[in-house]
């Protein structure tokens, strides 16, 4: 992890400095889509380069991530707004990443789009969310030491409304210190983790965990 | 693009003022055929090369979809028939591709199956489709820019007449102007977009929408 | 296909004659494993050589098929007998692939497990099969060229005594001419077609429609 | 990394010695991963190097298993107790491995976690197991020749007493001598063979079989 506090423009505008992030992040990014977690243009990744301000490579929007390269991630800062320098959009969801790095000092941010996060989503936004619980996988997330434990996962309402919604993380995430992940209704899973590998892991754990407990789930019927 | 009105013969019948478009719809397709959706002989694509007249270049009838290579494309114009040069058989369905360009102007038509789609066109032909609303993938569709919007996915009785078909195609697509894609009854999904790219990423995001949708309808009891 | 009637035992103890044959096999059983069709050692699969009298290239007994190489094929004749020369076992299932080639004049017999044609057979055992009609991707299956027709699957009991299970295919394929492929209860699909690439379509066009078929069967709840 | 102290240099002093067997391991996890079965950190396997005393290797802590290299490999002996000289903490459930193999003499022991085995585990615990009976590919598991053998799967209730656990698996393989595979409730399966090979073979076979089953079943509706 790069760690200065001021990058000169010239290392934010060439991609050096940070190319082995951006490849870490990339090589990730081909997992995920490949077990059909960032179908379309959907996802959004980030590693953290920086806490205090906070600094992240993002992915810039409207690319498909299945084809993510090095060169198609960008600088953002605080509210997930473009460093000087940068010329490309971030994903509209940059203030998000900002908000939950700022807030849990994260190393790295992942979001996907998955059939049963959706669908979980979509059945438990009225109650909040919903608590996994009996599954040795659990063990997987950080801090979590037994099977026995129960982790909740909150579920928020969707919104395009980005600073919005970034408050209602930063309170969310101020109520559960603990926390490595929630869902957006209908929208798909944030998970974070202190690295990459470790918010991989827990991208990994908790959509096994979506799938088991979906498998289980009686979805309101889709009548058309 | 290609946008040259009158081919000579001498390029229709040599590949290599086509060879980009057809490496990259073979691409499209490997990716496509990954995912399942072109199983058998299933499936038929097209890349626009020229808008007026309709001048596509498609899938030949009877290839395995996973085994596509560039000299399995054929140039075909409006109604789908084989320009001049040609010597083998389009897919059954070019009427359909041609159709679609001519009246939307789409840069790519992208067709497959899949078994979701194939379930819900079977179980919602009777309502004549069925309506997406809720979910953020919604906003991967060109032209929708919040989750909240509803898309109406059409669903066609199917027809071995495909002039027939071709003329029901055209009066559906003139009354739903921002329509990006529909169902073809037990058939599967038609898509495009205005690049072969965002056809790529329609077929994407239905079919993601089409699981989720799938995983909560109750479909008819089948019995043998 | 290499027509010869008499092979002299050089010719059938070195694999030289056959190759072509041996590696386009091995080419379509790594599809099919690809598509989690040959779990453990599940599956046998068989080229035809010669049809008067029937002489097979067929995978031997006790290899994983992911795994097929060249040399793990032999050579067989009618009921599955190795011929003479080959020094190890054919796959136990060896005799109905003889008498499929015998009866229909194959070129290919497949035979796979999945899921969804397991669960369907065991479940369809008591009826003797079931009916796909509607379904466009049945005009993968040569000689039906309309989703309107009807293609029944018979569904035999499963047994471990081979020649009883030849008779039995024998009378089957005796009354069903048109006959593309059955279930076995319990044990998966047996397709053929005229040729190892369309015997491949017609096992892709099966398990897509079994899977569509299987999502709308009431399966017998499992107690354990 | 092994960096032995009492054992034949020759041995063990270099991997080399045990090189063959590690790149054997890593290859199997790697299609066990490729299968989706050993998401996060999830699974522990081990190949079989000595009987008697047990001494086996086995994957170390913490790993991703799609990550695995030679190098993530260790030795341990009885009671899963890393052998002198290493310095690494092996699989947290390498005592079960070493009871595992202590007990039945098998030459691999490999651990998965799937969804089907994780859902069937979780709702046949109060039951002590089940029952897989009718399918030809239990034929797949050594000892079975026939479709219509019965294979009892147990189900252990799971423990994070690693010792307790040990005990529990001990006495159940005293009682069950033709076992090959069981089941941690909510955690997953447990799979031997007499070599690697045949262990993947079981694992490969069992997961078949549990999701032929957990399509099935009706698993209590989960509500959050």
């Amino acid at each position: 992890m790069v760690t200065t506090r001021h990058l000169p423009i010239e290392e934010i505008a060439g991609q050096d400095a940070t190319r082995p992030q951006r490849e870490a992040l990339c090589r990730v990014v081909a997992e995920l889509a490949a077990q059909g977690w960032c179908q379309g243009t959907g996802g959004n990744f980030s590693v953290t380069l920086e806490r205090e301000p906070v600094r992240l490579l993002i992915t810039r929007s409207g690319v498909h991530k299945r084809y993510l390269g090095p060169g198609d991630l960008m600088l953002v800062g605080s509210g997930g707004r473009p460093v000087a320098g940068e010329t490309v959009k971030p994903s509209a969801e940059a203030a998000l990443h900002s908000r939950i790095v700022g807030t849990t000092g994260a190393g790295s941010v992942l979001h996907v789009h998955s059939v049963p996060n959706t669908l979980l989503g979509e059945h438990f936004v009225g109650k909040g969310g919903f608590a996994l619980r009996g599954y040795e996988m659990l063990k997987g997330l950080e801090g979590i030491t037994t099977h026995e434990a129960e982790v909740f996962v909150p579920v928020l309402r969707n919104s395009q409304d980005m600073d919005a919604l970034s408050e209602e993380v930063a309170a969310l995430l101020a109520t559960r210190p603990g926390l490595r992940g929630f869902l957006l209704a209908g929208h798909g899973l944030y998970a974070w983790g202190d690295s990459l590998a470790q918010a991989h892991r827990h991208v990994e754990i908790f959509e096994f965990l979506f799938e088991c407990a979906a498998r289980r789930t009686r979805f309101a019927p889709f009548e058309g």
